[in-house]
């Protein structure tokens, strides 16, 4: 197929290092090249792209902080493992209201993530459910050896999506989940037993191919949550 | 409320302008500065933050291109409108497979556009109203005239989530909707009058508070999109 959907807009009101920028990634898109291949050194760019070395360094440095390049020193420049995948894409950090961010995190989850646990059960293969299976055993680990359980709770619910076989749900799902580390400190764990009982229900069903109870278990699980955030909301309200 | 959900990890692994970057990012929360405020000036950085000047050139230089910041020449840098998001968030343009990016956004966009759609006509004022139906009359002005009408074809979308008074639907629309502009040169704008008509069945639901009409029309819109997909797809298939 021809690259499609990538169009370089080149004004004067666009700063130059942009430009080169925007360049650079057609040339990344166009060469196929993907995580972990290396990007021409600044000479080849600068001759390619006809400007200086000082422009690449800036674009580069520009695509660094987009994630789409990275740098190993004394190695080069390398096309990052996700290009263009951000953590907090969407700004959540920077959202005046963390409460209420987490209460409507929650209402788009309860929305997509049993349809995806349905899906899931549908189109499972062995080696996803192996993994998922894997990733609900971390979890559960993490929790009873008393260790921070968050980053692998979110690599449960990927592991979920990627059940789906469809390349957007799992990018969505790190940043529909963003609100789980937010109120850790505040909820004493009481969610933690919940959690290891929940996920394994999840888990089974998708296991056993059962789209039904893929999707109550993780409505359920995801109410539990809900039932959480509004005691910690009570909390918040009493103790002011 | 305390500041939650923001904690700077500092490492020698990671690169002082990105330590930087992250206090000055912790300054923005803290400071509850929002859109159109103005940063302090690197002198007032500086020392607040007890380092260089550079340093700090170089983090705003980060948080520039995360879309954090704004460089306003000769006035100063201001905190940008939506800090923090950025367009293509996912990195959907390094994605080798856009056709079945298309298929799996669309499928996407099937289980959450109807539902808030549904949300959005049960919860939306006569003010939201108003800002929606003018979308859709732009929309089809943009269509009779001949003009691309993509990108306020989003903006429709997006009023309608906001209908939902939820923080997070409206910031999902420009990721999902990242397809709509993709296929534009392939189609022939077969779907320019089905957009009118398809528009204007879900502005009409969400207007007279019809959560059932306004779930159908929206689910009706997105599947005429998914069969055009699917023409598409068969002329891709009989060209090559």
């Amino acid at each position: 197929m021809e690259q499609i959907g990538f169009e370089s807009v080149r004004t004067n009101d666009i700063p130059l290092a942009e430009q080169v920028a925007a360049q650079i990634s057609e040339l990344i898109v166009e060469k196929r090249l993907t995580s972990e291949d290396k990007l021409p050194n600044e000479f080849e760019l600068a001759s390619m792209l006809n400007v200086g070395r000082g422009t690449i360094r800036e674009a580069v440095k520009l695509l660094v902080a987009r994630n789409v390049l990275i740098i190993r020193r004394g190695k080069g420049t390398y096309i990052a493992h996700h290009p263009g995948e951000i953590s907090d894409p969407l700004g959540f950090a920077y959202f005046p209201d963390q409460l209420q961010l987490g209460f409507d995190l929650l209402e788009v989850r309860l929305n997509l993530e049993p349809w995806i646990a349905r899906v899931a059960a549908e189109r499972a293969t062995d080696e996803e459910i192996a993994v998922m299976n894997q990733n609900c055993r971390t979890v559960e680990q993490d929790i009873l050896s008393g260790k921070n359980h968050l980053p692998n709770d979110t690599e449960f619910h990927i592991s979920i999506a990627n059940c789906m076989h469809n390349l957007v749900a799992p990018k969505l799902i790190p940043i529909i989940t963003y609100s789980v580390g937010l109120f850790g400190s505040l909820n004493g764990n009481t969610l933690l037993s919940e959690t290891i009982v929940g996920h394994r229900a999840i888990a089974d069903a998708i296991s056993a191919h059962d789209p039904d109870q893929a999707e109550k278990s993780m409505r359920t699980h995801i109410e539990q949550n809900l039932d959480e955030l509004k005691a910690i909301r009570q909390e918040l309200l009493e103790s002011t």
